[in-house]
């Protein structure tokens, strides 16, 4: 079986999962805490960043979008109609560049800080730069993710999935992210109704299962994070 | 023609310059300075980043690396052997990967940093963030730049080109981020012999002329940027 080195909160990783799972497709996963910089899988990826797939022959592939792109060449086709990077090309056009709104924007704008000052800070010291949360930087990033859901509210109002008819890899880019700062807690689900219900449908898919039994030691998900009608 | 919207010194931008001078297509160039967030721009593409392509038929193609997706798969395969995205998956990988490392991590840790500090806030008020350079950040970037160097000179001191046989979207995008860089004279070459050949053949080619005519008021070029055999 292939391996994914992944982190369970990581939204690059879940979206790999993701992908993984439409595509039906299995893996063993390893949880690989990239800031401790270790030898062998720095030996895999240089970058040092995760997800990172290998394949039983020893093909690496490192990165999101990496993998995203070499699993639908290699496997892509099978899903013919359902395929997650659809054929045209302008239609390709729109599904990279709402996956890259979401993993380089929204990652940068909205789930790095939330997730930093939430999460992985509490595992740094206070000279690594651990502590407490900078209550600015979650203001500025919730403020943020205010205007990104508006912007999935926007596009799912006029389309039935994010990037057109079909679902495709956009929305599993945007459902990864979401679904990281969901277990936080921190998406205003209420304010955005399209938004909603166009997340409650991606949240049943089979896919989403395994994302929603996560669990993070001494943080507990949000009340409503395995509720499928939240 | 189609239009690509760039900046003469942003690395993304003449990624996709050298992609389309070795697709020999030919484009109109229009600046466009991102930082006024010009209203007609947003609206080809909502995220305010260039470099942003629109095709005579009206389809925008926003972002480096969706640019270049769509450039192979609209206008690739006349290159035949010279592919710049070539066939086999392993090889696509290594070219994504290579390309990833420098619009992404090369990057923020060595062009961002030096073209914030020497350029872009040359046209900031002090209370917007301009002013002198902070030598701080110019230390830390030509430090992190002699370890990209590095890395350039150990693949070519392997391989023909950075990522196999021939020349691909690897070598086009490490050049293009390099090439920004050494019209300010911050890069080492002589430190690298390996990365210096490699980058002397790729600046000998005829797509790299647009490039080297590039000037910057009231910053001139480094005195070797022009020349083949600096």
């Amino acid at each position: 079986m292939p391996t994914l080195y992944h982190a369970p909160l990581d939204p690059h990783s879940r979206f790999i999962r993701l992908a993984m799972a439409e595509l039906s497709m299995e893996c063993d996963l390893v949880e690989e805490r990239v800031a401790e910089r270790r030898r062998e899988f720095l030996m895999l990826n240089p970058a040092g960043t995760i997800p990172v797939l290998v394949e039983l022959d020893g093909q690496v592939v490192p990165g999101a979008g990496v993998i995203a792109e070499y699993l639908d060449e290699t496997r892509g086709l099978v899903l013919g109609e359902r395929r997650l990077l659809p054929e045209p090309p302008s239609q390709r056009v729109e599904v990279r560049r709402l996956v890259n709104w979401f993993h380089q924007k929204f990652w940068a704008e909205v789930a790095e800080p939330l997730l930093h000052e939430k999460l992985y800070k509490l595992s740094l010291s206070p000279a690594e730069g651990g502590g407490a949360p900078n209550p600015a930087a979650l203001k500025a990033a919730r403020a943020n993710l205010r205007y990104h859901l508006a912007y999935v509210g926007h596009l799912v109002a006029r389309r039935n999935w994010l990037a057109g008819d079909h679902l495709t890899y956009a929305d599993l880019a945007a459902a990864a992210h979401l679904s990281a700062i969901d277990y936080m807690g921190d998406v205003p689900w209420s304010e955005q109704n399209a938004a909603k219900e166009w997340y409650a449908r991606i949240k049943s898919r089979p896919g989403f299962r395994s994302l929603l039994a996560d669990r993070i030691r001494g943080m507990p998900p949000a009340a409503h994070y395995t509720d499928l009608d939240f």
